[in-house]
């Protein structure tokens, strides 16, 4: 009986006393955890004392190690092309995974990507994915690495057997107020990122007022983290940091976004989000060696696109996993709310404020996002933002038109939506998409 | 349902954060747990985020009083004497409330006082009192007001409808690394005291090794937290340091400490243990309005001693209780291990330390006390110190007489002992036992 080996006891009181727990006792407290010999309400004690007191870098390098090892772990090793994957903090419109995937899969990365639902005010790619008729995101893991083979990529969601412990924990963290925590949600990520078997990964990490990292002190101390802990694990780490003060792009809400990104695969997407994925996408191709510095990867990208290689893969992609790749043609099939209403500008001048949290809870209001976790995604609601920050509108113009399906809940979004515009007389500052980054010191 | 009143998750969030909860929300939060509509889990997590975040005095009143009430509540309305208790937050050989409360009562105060068992490596009041043939600590109700009315005092532990909330918080608290919080303790002590309708508290504040805080400062803040939770309650409470280095008088162990129990109210007891009773009986007889300052109440206890009624007192208890009160005139009815081991001084010298945890762990071992919740107490184990701080000794000379009645605890308890007396050239400084006190401000 393992439970025997430590006291989770002791180990409690040494963290709450603001010691050090050794790479055995956290190993130990992962897996008697999730063998369910450790109590929920012991781990929620510890995972409490943990928030107050942080772990240093070698015990957050040992507990996310003893997760990400809770389970399977992929073994990808068969595959000789770098791997590199991408994840984002989260953030409003952000559907930069959508197109940013194909492009760098037809580049020759291979992105073992595991997906995630809308959490909060943000939407998720899974469900964005699922709006496309037919699309399946669950896979097998005989489907999943079948696809990793055959396109290089899949856009499918978390399997039951990979990383259980976060599992837990997460769900245990989300009903006892240990969420924020630099060094829980950290280790969550990179757990799950890091049991992908890859050689690197690139971190969009979202910073104002729709991600969760308002200020970039915060999103720096996460960012260095995670970093960090790449570097214990040996997988080299960048972190970018992204404006999330008003949404990416000008589509909010699945079917929205799933359109938007079709756009990008084009050529056509808009500016701010086809910047934020070159920028990303560069540095998964640099991390991948198939580049020696951002500069050298963006004709890489658009050769991708022009050649329409990216929108190819991606809809090999769509008929791999049961989806009508007629959607990239033909927008109709995608699902779009009936009924329509147009927000207007009260009066001229520039859009001095277009709030990201604003408008993502409001898509949430419309039935784009759940408001409990079982409730059922509508995905033909959604926002089409016409002005955002520094533009000129007159009034009367459109500022966003607004795809609903219920009058009730259209009333509840509209409600946040007349705040989360304000017009003044003179333009704002110049809004600044790309932060800075973090990245791994060279090792020693 | 009363859940939905208030969400345990934002309370957890808000003290977390350092905010101040209120009086609804702590009143709330305990009804809850209470009745299992909060699970363990979020208690845990809002237990550990109290340890850290503290309460303040507004919310340490409501959560007190909360606790308090959570349960049945005594009336002793129908008591026109005064009634006043005592608590002692713990020692080795600290028997006080053995002898103190009949005496107390002899001179006329009502002692509502409900007993623990021992804690860690300290006595207890009702494992003591069980090794008197027969004596039964468990009252009921009927019983326990009987009791009071009838002789001003029972020796009795706490009815399961009293303070339930204490109880589960406790044995959470126990099991989760939450213990060593001033807030958390002081809450428990006085909502098990307050809810025996009481006018004033006298506490004993044990301060050194063998107490639960090692230092003043410590004492201190406890004690304050204490006296405040009191004044809030319109309460009167009295706290007094005492010094807990050695062992308070010369007996350590259940049935040796009833034995030296008795001395005391023959008038015989050891200087530092009739000190410390005399310290406290006063406190308790002037809050009762007994006497007008302490030197006023020394006649009043030695009258109840010389005359014997306080001794008589103890008798009738006894009996009434169930047990043989001839152990008051014939010692060999008390139990007393079969086997002796005598502890020799190593040198001649005088002794520089003689430490009461250590002493205390092995009395425990010996069997004395309990190692896991459910073990039963031998009562006829223990030492008698033969030499404390200060006193000369010669080589080969007796500093402890142990009883036992198993080798190999013995063997473990005297690897202890080894070590519990150091013997210098020199004299200690003078060992100070009453340490000071707190009061309560006069009220605005």
């Amino acid at each position: 009986m393992t439970t025997d080996r430590y006291s989770i006891l002791e180990i409690i009181g040494h963290k709450r006393d603001g010691g050090t727990l050794t790479t055995d006792e956290l190993h130990w407290v992962i897996s008697a955890y999730t063998a369910g010999d450790i109590p929920d309400y012991q781990m929620s004690a510890l995972l409490m004392a943990i928030l107050f007191r942080r772990l240093d870098p070698d015990e957050l390098a040992a507990w996310t190690e003893a997760i990400l090892h809770s389970g399977d772990v992929m073994d990808l090793s068969h595959i000789a092309a770098p791997k590199v994957d991408k994840h984002s903090t989260g953030g409003v419109g952000d559907k930069v995974s959508i197109s940013l995937v194909p492009i760098v899969a037809a580049c020759g990365v291979v992105v073992p990507m595991i997906s995630g639902r809308g959490l909060g005010h943000t939407g998720g790619t899974l469900d964005k994915l699922e709006s496309i008729p037919g699309f399946r995101t669950a896979l097998t893991s005989t489907e999943f690495l079948a696809g990793i083979d055959n396109h290089g990529f899949v856009l499918a969601g978390q399997s039951e057997t990979l990383v259980p412990a976060d599992r837990l924990i997460y769900a245990l963290r989300d009903t006892t107020g240990t969420v924020p925590s630099i060094a829980l949600i950290a280790s969550s990520i990179m757990s799950k990122k890091l049991a992908e078997d890859i050689d690197a990964l690139v971190l969009d990490v979202k910073v104002g007022s729709g991600a969760f990292m308002k200020t970039l002190v915060e999103a720096r101390l996460l960012a260095e983290t995670m970093v960090g802990i790449g570097a214990a694990h040996d997988t080299n780490v960048v972190a970018v940091f992204t404006a999330m003060d008003q949404p990416l792009g000008r589509e909010v809400g699945n079917g929205n976004e799933i359109a938007e990104s079709i756009d990008v695969l084009e050529g056509n997407g808009p500016a701010d989000l086809t910047a934020v994925i070159y920028r990303l996408g560069g540095e998964m191709l640099v991390c991948a060696g198939l580049a020696d510095d951002l500069e050298g990867t963006r004709s890489l990208m658009d050769e991708a696109v022009t050649s329409g290689r990216a929108l190819e893969s991606f809809a090999a992609v769509i008929e791999a996993q049961g989806g009508d790749s007629e959607v990239l043609t033909n927008r109709a099939l995608l699902p779009r709310a009936e009924h329509v209403y147009a927000l207007k500008a009260p009066r001229d001048g520039y859009v001095t404020k277009c709030d990201a949290l604003d408008i993502g809870v409001a898509a949430v209001r419309l039935g784009g996002g759940r408001q409990h976790k079982d409730d059922a995604i509508d995905p033909g609601v959604g926002l089409t933002v016409a002005k955002k920050l520094g533009e000129m509108v007159q009034e009367g113009e459109l500022l966003a038109e607004i795809r609903y399906t219920d009058a009730t809940r259209l009333a509840n979004a509209t409600a946040l939506l007349e705040q989360a515009w304000e017009i003044g007389d003179d333009p704002p500052g110049p809004y600044q998409l790309i932060l800075g980054e973090v990245r791994q010191s060279p090792p020693r």
